[in-house]
C-alpha cells in the first residue's frame, strides 16, 4: 500500500523522499502466471508518467506477448505523434535483435542473449530509458549465457533513475539478493491441469 | 506454455478446440504485488484482440491505478476513433459508480459494492464485455458486502464467451474452487521492508 508506513526506517542518512525516489530493481519469478503480464502492466504506468520504456524479450519465439507488444507500441506511437505518454521501444531476441542488423545465425541463442545484455548495458550507461523490462531474462542467466555477477554489478552501479524489472522462473539468488522488490507468482490452479490448452487473448 | 501438451485430457466429450475456447474465470490472489498489474496486462491482450474490456475497481481511493486507467482508456479512445483494438470501459467505486448518477452517500461502501456487483451481473447477462476485470473484488466478498455463493453461481452460469479476472488478497475458497486459473502472488521482498515508500510510476 503506497500510503502505508514503512516497517523499518533505515539509518542511511536519507530522507523518506530520497528513499522513495531511488530507482527500483524488481524481479517477478515463480512457476505461476502473471510474471511478464505484471511487468507489462508496470509499463502502462510508466507510459502514463511520460517515461521512456525499453522492453527486451529474451525468448526465441516471435509469437509470444504479441498482444502486449502491439498495445504498448500503439501507445508509443501516440507519444511520437501527439506527445502524450512516454516512448516505447520493443526489442526481441526471436529473430535477431533489431539493432544487430545481421541476417544472423539464429541457432546461436547464447550469443544472441549476450548481445542483448551488452546493448542493455550500453543503454543503462547512457540512461536511455526510465523503465527496462527484461522479459524472461532469468533463463539466459541460469543457462550461463550471461554472467549473473556481471549483471548484478552493472545493475547496482547503474546511473540516474532507471527502473528495471526482470521476469522469469527460478531467479538466481544473487539477483534476488540485489533486487528491491521480488514477487513470486505461484500456480494454484491452471487450465492445463484440466486438459485445456492456452487460448488467444488470454495467453498471447 | 501455450504450445505445451496438457497433462490430462478430460473425458468430457469436448474437442481440444472446444476446451480451448471455454471462457476462463481467473483469480490473482496472495499478499504480493502484481495481482492487479497482471490483470491490466491481460486487458492489453484483450484490447489487441478487439475485445470489449470492462474494468470494475472495488476500491475506495480514486488515486489507485491511475496510470493503467489512463493508458487503457487511451487505447479505448483509439478504438472509438480509429476502430483499432477493442473498447475499454473503466468504472470505479471510489466516488460512486458512474452509472448510479447519484451524489451519493459515499460512506456506505457496502451498498456501493453491492451496486457494483449488480451492474456486473446485468452486463454478464447481456454479454456486454469479453473481459471483465473485477479489481480488488475479494474484499467486498470477504467483508460480506456481496454474497460469495451468489457470485460463484452467477459466474458459473454466465452465457457466451466472457472471461473474468478477479484480483485481491485472500480469495474465498469457493471462488478459488470455481476458478479455472488461480495464481498466488507472494511477496519475497518489498522496498517497504527497507523503509522505502511507494513511488509514482511504480505503485500507481
Amino acid at each position: 500500500m503506497p500510503q502505508g508506513q514503512p516497517l523499518v526506517v533505515p539509518d542511511d542518512g536519507r530522507t523518506t523522499r530520497q528513499r522513495r525516489h531511488q530507482p527500483l530493481l524488481m524481479v517477478h519469478t515463480g512457476d505461476g502466471k502473471g510474471k511478464s503480464t505484471a511487468a507489462f502492466g508496470l509499463a502502462l504506468r510508466a507510459w502514463n508518467q511520460g517515461w521512456s520504456v525499453g522492453v527486451f524479450q529474451f525468448v526465441k519465439s516471435a509469437k509470444w506477448r504479441i498482444g502486449e507488444q502491439h498495445a504498448l507500441e500503439t501507445l508509443g506511437e501516440l507519444h511520437r505523434r501527439d506527445g502524450v505518454g512516454g516512448a516505447v521501444e520493443w526489442h526481441k531476441m526471436g529473430s535477431g535483435w533489431s539493432w544487430t542488423r545481421r541476417v544472423g545465425d539464429e541457432t546461436d541463442h547464447a550469443a544472441e542473449a549476450a548481445e542483448g545484455w551488452a546493448e542493455i548495458r550500453r543503454r543503462l550507461d547512457a540512461q536511455a530509458h526510465d523503465l527496462y523490462v527484461l522479459d524472461e531474462f532469468t533463463y539466459p542467466l541460469n543457462w550461463g549465457w550471461v554472467d549473473v555477477d556481471e549483471v548484478v554489478r552493472t545493475l547496482a552501479d547503474r546511473p540516474g533513475r532507471q527502473h528495471v524489472v526482470v521476469t522469469g522462473r527460478q531467479a538466481d539468488p544473487r539477483l534476488v539478493a540485489a533486487a528491491d522488490l521480488v514477487t513470486e507468482m505461484t500456480k494454484v490452479k491452471h487450465p492445463m491441469d484440466a486438459g485445456r490448452k492456452g487460448q488467444r487473448g488470454i495467453e498471447w
